[in-house]
């Protein structure tokens, strides 16, 4: 029996430890994977590939004790060497390299190069070789910028008091679009994959009063776009004791504040690495449905076809008037059309037809849905009843409502649709680790 | 057109507010949901329940200006009115009522009596009536708990070098136990759920170099006790360039050591709710599976059944062990035999009948599986042909492995488990906020 009494201090260094002023001319230990060898005769670079980022490891025949022969790119080593300021090395400084040994030897050359700044290879092919492609230093810093994306939603909304809660994906059925679920067996009971927290969320409101959660939903639409994914990463929260929707577009905005800040401090490597410029968040213009609509359409000549709901086109365009008019990367659009809405969503009182809600176009893309919720339970029968749903397998959420619910109302924000226009990728695949879309079930 | 700028200052307090020195003598604002209420007579105590705890409220007829008779428990209320200090009161002070506003009204009697200090119902009512039960304040505690391990789980190895990671829960199929895994069809394809991102997180250390998920795994299990559940939350981390299994516990005893200190520092109310004592993490035995095996009979006089694998009543006994005789809550077990581990475990070169990886038992159950993989791909190979498996459907896995894998190893803990045993609970359900089972698909 030995004691373990916590994290061990390890041998050897990460880059931001290396990077340190008073290490020049420190021999110090070193390991990281092999990301590519330039050999120059009696000199060589080995860059190693580390959590941090690239550090430049240098060769030198006669004074180095290894065979540069043997060595391959891929492998893992760990090395010893001094370190050298260097202003051409990638991070400022380089390892004079003394001994190297191998941990482990890749069996095959790498399919793709991925030691190339820019990756030149199709999404397609990316995609297939998913954890071989996300070697490469930029399509790795897009999913540290997701990474800082989720922190400052939940670090934002701790500091807010909302409580993160985690609900169940598996469930017996749901009152939203049922044909849009993907149905399993569960002990020979049919079941389904929850395609939003939504229900649970409300229901948690009446216990927590502000709730979160981030994590997985299931969307069997059969859409084939660059901008629809069948399962993704939703930033949900639901908050209690509202005065009115615009509380929940303010904590939105207090959370993209946060994060473009977090962004900011803490991963300016990745931006920089991604020439990310991060958008204004200050002030977001919001403005009514139907009058971006007739904003949109007299400035840019296009016929409003649809009436209830707004086309892809359309987003593109009213995020154009929001940069040209307000000089505004986000921009709130209000009060969506009732038919257009589940029945769960609050009515404007002053005009039925529209709903309390909205959702958050980012550069041409609608990145949350949210709005107040109907909070009275008789109100809520009601609609439920004009929409000619039954009460059947809803008698949990319905109870919540039947023993007293505060006035609330939340959002769902897509992860990976935000880290796109973030990073300034055009296919939502781009920032999303591992795709589940018609067509793509692996890896 | 209006421009939203960030989160608004509430008119209202919340509880830490109150609570604040300079509060007494102020007229405040607060909101809430009517807990209880007791009537007096010409006085009456009425018991806000808020996100962070009670805040008692006193009407007095003639100085109030509303009708008590009129307010229904289980309303959600706005009040006016002044707070004064009051020994009696739940958190040492109560708020003499002026005015009180009405935001929404339950439309029938609860059906449990959630203002009851104990929740005296049994589990199966407790858990059909769940976003009722929950309002009840020491249920609600035990989930503020789990946040705080969530937290703890998180902070810790953001500053440990960790990337989050978000991987798929539907998958074309997986190498491990494709018996216990649920089925559905992806658009005329059959496909499972996750049940566990081993293999996504195994290839992600190749990129990330150290990664973590906190997501919802899959398990279709038959079994019904109290231990088991068809969905929970897995806490996994992966880390790559380990020396040996014993950083896997290192680090785990670091998150250990974080968490409590984390638990102590903001989550003290609950902890005193739930009247919690923290378990001891300074130092953790690790002791050999064989080893503690033979122990543990001797000392308790019970015969091994099984050499291969540990019985529940022998994970009680090497917990029994543990505090009696090293004063331990945790106990690692390590060196668990091959052919009761995955494929991708890897052996002990001393002794290739046990494996390299360990369990944490905590209060008598096992709470962790971990340990180091196997990362040298032609070893892999062997392993998987040794067992009859073939390379179908695991190309992109391997693919990793093929182009060069640091050694590494990793661990998956049970959220829902390891709040159980802190909070001092016997039924995972009780720690799981709408349970997955057998016979549980709702609410």
């Amino acid at each position: 029996m030995e004691f373990v009494t916590g994290t061990k201090q390890a041998g050897t260094l990460e880059l931001g430890e290396l990077m340190q002023k008073d290490m020049t001319g420190r021999e110090v230990r070193v390991n990281g994977a092999v990301h590519t060898i330039r050999d120059m005769g009696n000199i060589a670079f080995i860059i190693l590939r580390k959590r941090e980022g690239l550090v430049q490891c240098v060769y030198e025949e006669g004074v180095s004790k290894f065979s540069l022969k043997d060595l391959k790119e891929a492998a893992t080593v760990e090395v010893t060497g001094v370190v050298v300021e260097s202003e051409k090395a990638p991070n400022g400084i380089e390892i004079r390299l003394g001994e190297l040994k191998v941990l482990s030897e890749p069996a095959e050359p790498m399919p793709l190069a991925v030691s190339k700044w820019k990756l030149n290879t199709s999404l397609e092919a990316k995609l297939n070789y998913r954890p071989i492609s996300l070697r490469n230093i930029r399509e790795r810093a897009k999913f540290k910028i997701q990474e800082g994306i989720v922190r400052g939603f939940r670090d934002f909304l701790y500091r807010e008091g909302f409580t993160e809660i985690h609900t169940p994906k598996i469930g017996a059925r749901s009152a939203e679009g049922g044909a849009n679920m993907f149905r399993l067996d569960y002990f020979h009971r049919p079941a389904v994959l929850q395609q939003s927290p939504q229900f649970y969320k409300q229901m948690m409101v009446g216990v927590f009063d502000r709730v979160f959660e981030t994590g997985p939903v299931f969307r069997a639409e059969k859409h084939n776009t660059k901008r629809h994914l069948n399962e993704y990463t939703s930033l949900d929260f639901e908050m209690g004791y509202i005065d009115g929707f615009e509380d929940l577009m303010a904590m939105e905005t207090g959370f993209l504040q946060f994060t473009m800040k977090l962004l900011k401090e803490e991963y300016s490597k990745e931006l920089k690495i991604l020439g990310i410029e991060l958008p204004q968040t200050e002030k977001i213009p919001a403005v009514r449905f139907d009058e971006i609509k007739k904003l949109v359409s007299e400035k840019y000549e296009r016929k409003i076809r649809n009436p209830f709901d707004l086309e892809p086109e359309e987003e593109s365009l009213i995020s154009r008037y929001a940069k040209e008019e307000w000089d505004a990367d986000f921009v709130f659009v209000t009060h969506y059309p009732t038919k257009k809405r589940p029945f769960y969503a609050m009515e404007d009182p002053q005009d039925p037809t529209y709903t309390l809600s909205f959702d958050l176009l980012f550069r041409g893309m609608e990145i949350t849905t949210g709005g107040q919720r109907i909070h009275d339970y008789s109100q809520l029968l009601a609609k439920m009843e004009k929409r000619g749903m039954t009460e059947e397998g809803m008698e949990q959420y319905l109870s919540a409502f039947k023993h007293g619910m505060p006035p609330h109302g939340g959002l769902g924000i897509g992860l990976e649709r935000l880290t796109m226009k973030l990073v300034g990728e055009d296919n939502v695949r781009e920032t999303t680790l591992f795709p589940r879309d018609m067509s793509r079930l692996e890896p």
